[in-house]
């Protein structure tokens, strides 16, 4: 669909979150529809998990987004999904590739929604894709369990906080769960979350640094749990860590549902983003350095600034590989 | 309502679909009331057909819409409705007329979505206007039969298509079905559908000739099938013609059930809709000719050609008539 | 949330109907949040008035608006929230007071949409609180059994009117209430129905000055009516009065329930929006006088007039409280 003003910032560049959204609604559809193939329980395919993936180049007003989807792997409850989005200037004709999702689906039962589906097996080409695939799924499994640990941290307003500290560009916004943001299951599309999710986390991004910024790279982001309609959800995002021309937000997700049910409020989901700050011209300018205060900002500090060696360490193999393949 | 950034496009001329969707809205709202007029069964009206219209002059960002609706004739099951579309500049208070559609509707009852509802009979001021309106009504009825008959074609994708070729523009775009997209029954809006549908139309054509388009005029729009809420529809549009100054896409509309139903996906909707291409000065453009390759594509040239003399032939008549009726 | 273009007139200013929205979305969460804190029957709370609220200074496109809310008062059926919206540009981190409002919330059970749960009392810091909070219950108590007997007046169309004159620029505009507009209830959100209101009444200003118009005040608003799922809603806006830089616009809401219900349409809301002109330095400007032609309208004038000159002498008044406390 063609890129509106609404879907972008001032500068004109497509938020990150619209283009999230896009890449889950994709997904959703066609694992659903494969999940429905053949003649078995109605189901609505959720979404459990999404890789880490790269903003490779900005889409702008005007410009079509070309969003293609492509099932990769299935193991017996869940579905691997492969999405890739183009950019296309119309005007022009110029192609970009803006980015390539890896997304995981759990089919839910329309009558029982806490029943997961069976997923007919899909056919491989080829053995060792299945083996890949296999192997991706039990990469991701290992870490949505990690993931459940580390839940517990809040984030607390700070008074009168210094410039380029964390409690000075830390953000939170409040939503509310509306029929319009919800599946035929009545639970949130995780497109909708991650779209709110990249609004706050530019919001912490551009009030440390005052310019005009891009999402560049979400990690990979586990929804545990469901959040249903009519809960007040919390996204809470807080700066974790600065590279020279890069910056790290956690964001958090809060659920509460306040009407009609006896839970207290519960955390949803958790993820990383990176963004970049750019000029005019579009180029990646130097972002000032984080200032960490007390222990558990250090500690973060750290574990980001870990985060970012590892993601350039394996771009590195990546480029090496392609380089040596090319030879 | 005044017409937001998001109703345009880039060069601020509110899309066609926009304002299509706002036309049927008032259809719906003006027929819904007539047939709950009456202590009967209460019902929601559904778009069947809309007649041919034209765009006569383009709306602007920050304009306001002047939408009215009056029932024109009624059958024992239809409703006819003229909905008038004015644009209104509020700081000049210019005005002028944008275009005048005809619809017609169906009421289905609110308890049995298959039931048609009888409508109740509207008085004439005179009985000419019952017999053009008796008329009116054969017609389309004829129109709607033949259409339903020509669904089959589908649209599949070209590699490295030549420029200006029907491969090289024809686009589709996707859409999930959601609770905002639907009426009290469960079933997507026609407003909505030919929103979308004007969505893809208007890619087929800034992909053909590259510069700032507008839709010109839609040809009558039968919607044989409903589209429940939950489905994916594929609309879909590729260039059946040009002339000098105007093109031709035909557009359809695909409903895909594929959750809790086991049908098949179905042809729901398909229509011509025509462009011109505009310079800054709002003046109408030439067109790059498109280039026909198969069989298939010569015959369909042709056959727009055919519709496009007709219309004009239509149009010279009409004036000739006014002209005669002003002397 | 960031403020986006389609929140904004064409000069960048947001609409004072987007700032009511979000107000009355987390006075309502807020509310509703508190009424199921005790183990009770679960509700929801409905907005049933706001109180006389300023627009300090105008919000503009990407700024972030901070909604902050809290609970006042409670009554045994109803809650007082106190929101304040402060506007922040992100990039030079200027934050300003947008406005402030009282809301009041009534409690409706889940089950039966009828029936008015009770409040959980909060608790004071002073007693005085508790005693301020009270008076100020009595009061908009009082203020809406009046309110509910004016509600008798139409708004009909002028054929050729004059510039200047009421008819010239009254306007209206009608909206089929959709899923997304409604709460768990299925009733239309106050806040929707508030941004529908200045929508028109912004209208109607810049009919009236044909200058760039921004939203200075509203009157308080008292929700006598909810309005159901399925309604068509009639918003219809006159000028009433004018000052030297103002201009006073009453704006009803009828509901029209013409489905599956055996009511007749009604006044579900009425209120009074203070409109200013502003030039491109976002300086006030001069506004023309409202000619005013019939009894009526001289009268609504002059009862406009009393309006202004009271608010404007309690204004007076609380300026020199003030001064007087700074002293």
């Amino acid at each position: 669909r063609i890129m509106r003003p609404d879907d972008a910032n001032i500068a004109g560049n497509v938020h990150g979150g619209t283009i999230l959204k896009m890449i889950e609604e994709a997904g959703a559809i066609i694992s659903t529809r494969h999940c429905n193939s053949q003649a078995g329980e109605p189901c609505v395919a959720a979404l459990a998990r999404v890789e880490r993936t790269d903003f490779l180049s900005p889409m702008c007003i005007g410009e079509v987004a070309n969003v293609s989807a492509e099932i990769t792997y299935t193991s017996r409850h869940s579905v691997e999904v492969q999405v890739n989005v183009m950019s296309e200037n119309i005007l022009t004709g110029a192609k970009k590739v803006t980015n390539k999702a890896t997304l995981w689906y759990v089919p839910l039962s329309l009558k029982n929604v806490n029943k997961v589906v069976e997923v007919p097996p899909i056919q491989y080409a080829r053995k060792e894709q299945e083996d890949e695939g296999k192997k991706r799924y039990e990469e991701q499994k290992l870490d949505r369990l990690e993931t459940k640990q580390r839940n517990g941290d809040v984030i607390l307003p700070v008074i009168n906080p210094e410039p380029h500290t964390v409690g000075y560009s830390q953000s939170s916004l409040i939503h509310l769960v509306g029929p319009s943001d919800c599946t035929l299951l009545g639970f949130v599309h995780g497109g909708v979350t991650m779209k709110l999710m990249d609004e706050v986390a530019g919001i912490v991004a551009a009030r440390h640094c005052k310019t005009n910024i891009v999402t560049a790279s979400v990690d990979a982001i586990n929804f545990h749990e469901k959040i249903k309609k009519g809960c007040v959800i919390t996204v809470s995002g807080r700066m974790t860590f600065t590279s020279n021309k890069s910056m790290e937000i956690e964001v958090f997700v809060d659920a509460d549902p306040f009407v009609d049910e006896p839970r207290e409020r519960y955390r949803a989901v958790s993820a990383f983003f990176t963004y970049v700050s750019l000029s005019k011209e579009g180029k990646p300018l130097p972002v000032p350095q984080l200032l960490t205060e007390t222990e558990d900002e250090k500690r973060r500090f750290e574990e980001g600034k870990g985060r970012y060696l590892q993601t350039k360490a394996k771009r590195q193999a990546q480029m090496q590989q392609q380089q040596a393949a090319q030879q």
